[in-house]
């Protein structure tokens, strides 16, 4: 079956046995479709247009040969499932680690991630997130220039080996988040617009033509991404979907897409008797996003907090440039940890006008918060990670303030290790002009910092093979410190519920610059203190009432028994070396 | 004061007396500003760049030569307003009737239709609503080309007309809500982009570049628009703004303009201590417009109901043209009356998609409706009215269905007498290009229709002047009748309250392509019955239980004593001849 209201008749051309074309039925809406029996498994097949045109499936599942070549027939239905007892955690016990694909191993293959899920799993990490696997052109590629949405990358392995991915996954306790692009479509091999009108000129994002959402015809566009939606929970059981840059959807009308694919989602999860989540990237500040219908919203349970990245990053690099102009003191990320986003209406610099609303009464769970990810490494000039930024007191500094946060807490592979390779922006586009204007543009877009003949061409092989993930570092110092200390963090977070929704009190002590939180409910009380000076400070009578113990300290010997525990009082007064963080727990009276 | 943010340096050049050229400071929004205190009155000015370039004030309040020429400085504190006692009507009693002042008579001013202010405070509207008055290019247009959202237009008298109309209006108890244009500036005299990032490439309208309510910079553009409002309602006394076509203002930002216009509104109503009410004209049927902003809306009080029009006019004229497509039976007409719009979600074969969502639960009053407007009339390929298509009794039963329906009427000027001019599309561009572009534009619209060889020429003085109405006919007949019979319309709408917030009931027979509605609350309780057949039917039962007297019945003899009251009961068949109706009220029990 096939959307292709354009065309009168539209034929399907098998491959294979005995090379076929066979016409297809039209119906009103503009779907053509037919029954073909004794087909062979596996077969390649494109659509053939009166004008002897062909092109693939755009909805095909594989394309074996690329994003230029035949789509191929597959059997998704064959897979034996082997997770019927699984149940995905809810957000508030959620851990996500994203993963690139192609850079996680030297195989980059989905069935080479599936060997180290034990890892992961005794990590701590609830959630494996991988960046978008739908077919793209070559073989290095982010994932944002897909262009068969339900597609899996035939250099990851395809179909089956993500179903495979899933199974085993599910099989070790790990979920699997889904990153899924609704905003566009890629540049290469991006054959829709012969179908049908899938694209509207009332609009224009920064990547491309503006799928049409509210337009002439736009329901079966919809359904296409909707399907898309349900295609990922139904054929591979994955538990959340990531979905990319929503503020590059655009529609005016007044059911907004998002809207439906919640509700389409949330029958469905009714229908299969799981738990499946939709998580947003919103570059919107709009609380509209998150809150229910009733009160005017689309209802998705999650969305990125880039507030809580920039005001947490810029307060360890000092950096200003870009988006960083927006942040650089205590207050925002103050205001982040209390709220949930920082610009509820105020002005940006960086955006030049007014930006977000208030998102007060939308609980912690709500929002997805890392001190690293994939854009925030790889937007970068040299794709450098923290760990190549800042010292490595303040990288445990910054995983200590988003894993014992009351939000949903995201890793990027590799951080847990401090790993040292940088994750560059990469393409292999096979067109060559487009080569051409992605190296300009990237070039272009890092001139003013004096960047230029710096910056990695995304094109060349190396830019790629160079972000590839060393796993060995784990074994060496100071990465497995850093891994010990991740594994502590998480097993923190797990035991005291910190995703829990929580009574959470923030205060800044802007000269120190050091920032306490303390957690009044659920029990245990906590308290917290974070110093982001480089330098020792002296925090007198941070303590509130109540015999507090120390559990956790960034900088202490972190085995030692000797240094565990520790009791203060009010009256002390703390001194907390440069870029550390302590947790205190109060011993609960009768 | 101008903002020119893309200019370091702008000067005033002041006209008259002494001509003089005197620089601004710029402050760090990009707004230039001087105080000029010896200036004479009645100055005309330009604004002149570095590069000696003038252009006229984008906030221009007076242009005496037109949209090419300076601007004019206009002491509007100076008027002696006369109206402190004024209190401007709910939209529960409001009745709009709108009017295009330059066809309203042969003078085509302000002054000409402030003669008439009496004769309308007679026929029982409550409202004047003008067509935009923003200064637009030459002397004929509908005033949706205006360049200058500030500026009066000069051949209806500039913006010293308009206060004494307005004081005028408000000493004849009638309001005066005024439309303006917040979606596009006209095509010709447009210099907004000389001075900074009035627009956006983002979205596209229909009628041009979209204004920037979202991007970098936008805050200035959004507050040029948000002074706009407010300097109508406190310089002129302007009791309602009609939005023009807000679905042409494309704000994906975190607060929607209308939201931020709507809450300004809301204070400066308070400070004024008056009535200020924004009405939008609305394509989205999106009940977020007109919720409050607890329940995610933008909080208007009310907006067009074009979904009304549409299944009246349908049902009456047979049409089923462009979007007429959609309408054409009973039941359309049936659910606006219950709800307030037909597109609820539905799909819209005019669309080619899914329209619109629930506006349940929205009173009666945040819905305006009428059989005839600018639009409605003006958009047809010949720009005739209902009284060119349809008989008399019919026009009747128009006037009967919007004047006693629940929702705010609106009439358009000439209506009430049956009017036989057209109301046709005319400009008067000086640009010979764009004359050009809009005559084939017009025709091109009609084209399918097979009307290409008899569209008027806009461009055409007497396209025009053949719009102009003919107030004598009100002295003739039938025109005299229908006159009288919107008299009798719209004080038993008062009389018996019928714009309160009411208890309901509507209910189709559709086998009679009849319609009956009985309003059981507020008291007295009423029963009308609609029949829009040309023939004439027999209802049988039509009548609860109760004693009934007729009240109206458009087939009636009007003023024959002898005719009134009829007493009814539920046993009997009434018989309604074609497109007739009858009211009847329930008389009172103890």
């Amino acid at each position: 079956m096939v959307w292709a209201p354009r065309h009168e008749s539209v034929f399907v051309r098998l491959f294979g046995g005995h090379e076929r074309s066979i016409e297809m039925a039209k119906d009103r809406w503009g779907y053509h479709q037919v029954v073909v029996p004794d087909i062979e498994p596996e077969s390649l097949y494109v659509y053939r247009f009166s004008d002897s045109r062909e092109f693939p499936d755009p909805a095909s599942r594989f394309q074996p040969e690329g994003v230029h070549g035949p789509s191929q027939i597959v059997n998704l239905g064959a897979f034996q499932w082997t997770d019927s007892e699984w149940k995905a955690p809810t957000l508030q016990e959620t851990i996500f680690y994203e993963v690139h694909v192609g850079t996680y191993s030297q195989e980059g293959t989905l069935d080479r991630l599936g060997h180290d899920l034990p890892e992961l799993a005794a990590l701590g990490v609830t959630t494996i997130e991988l960046m978008p696997v739908a077919q793209f052109p070559g073989s290095r590629n982010w994932g944002y220039d897909g262009v068969y949405p339900f597609a899996v990358q035939n250099s990851y392995g395809g179909p089956l080996a993500l179903q495979r991915f899933v199974n085993s996954a599910h099989a070790h306790g790990l979920a699997v988040a889904l990153d899924v692009v609704y905003n566009h479509i890629g540049p290469e091999g991006n054959y829709l617009s012969q179908y049908g009108p899938y694209f509207t000129q009332k609009y224009r994002t920064p990547w491309g033509p503006a799928l049409n959402f509210d337009g002439s015809q736009s329901d079966p566009v919809r359904r296409f991404f909707i399907e898309n939606a349900l295609y990922w929970f139904k054929n591979f059981h994955i538990d959340v979907l990531r979905l990319d840059a929503i503020h590059g959807i655009f529609d005016f009308g007044a059911l907004h897409f998002l809207a439906e694919l919640e509700r389409e989602v949330e029958v469905a999860a009714k229908q299969l008797r799981r738990n499946l989540c939709l998580v947003a990237e919103s570059d919107l500040n709009d609380a509209r996003v998150l809150l229910p219908p009733e009160k005017g919203g689309y209802g998705l349970p999650a969305q990125w907090s880039d507030d809580f990245h920039h005001s947490l990053h810029t307060l360890l690099t000092g950096e200003r440039d870009g988006y960083y102009v927006d942040f650089g003191t205590l207050n925002q990320l103050a205001t982040v940890l209390r709220d949930g986003w920082f610009y509820q209406g105020h002005y940006s610099e960086f955006r030049h006008r007014r930006h977000g609303n208030s998102p007060r009464g939308i609980s912690a769970s709500h929002h997805v918060v890392c001190s690293q990810n994939h854009d925030q490494i790889g937007n970068r000039a040299l794709g450098e990670r923290l760990s190549s930024l800042v010292g490595f007191e303040a990288q445990k500094l910054a995983a200590g303030m988003t894993l014992l946060s009351p939000f949903v807490p995201l890793l990027f592979m590799g951080e847990e290790y401090a790993e040292t390779s940088p994750f560059q922006y990469f393409t292999s586009h096979g067109d060559l002009e487009l080569v051409e204007a992605v190296r300009r543009g990237r070039r272009d877009e890092f001139s003013e910092f004096g960047w230029k003949d710096a910056i990695p061409d995304p094109h060349e092989e190396t830019t790629f093979t160079k972000s590839v993930l060393h796993h060995n570092l784990r074994d060496t110092e100071p990465h497995r410190t850093m891994l010990a200390f991740y594994y502590q963090l998480m097993a923190f977070r797990r035991a005291n519920r910190l995703g829990a929704e929580a009574e959470w009190e923030v205060t800044e002590i802007d000269s120190l610059n050091t920032l306490t939180v303390l957690r009044r409910a659920p029990r245990p009380c906590l308290l917290m203190i974070f110093n982001f000076s480089p330098g020792e400070v002296a925090v007198p009578g941070a303590i509130p009432e109540g015999d507090w113990t120390e559990e956790l300290n960034s900088a202490g010997a972190l085995s030692t028994e000797d240094a565990f525990p520790r009791s203060v009082s009010p009256e002390d007064t703390l001194n907390l070396p440069g870029h550390s963080f302590v947790v205190f727990k109060r011993e609960e009276g009768d």
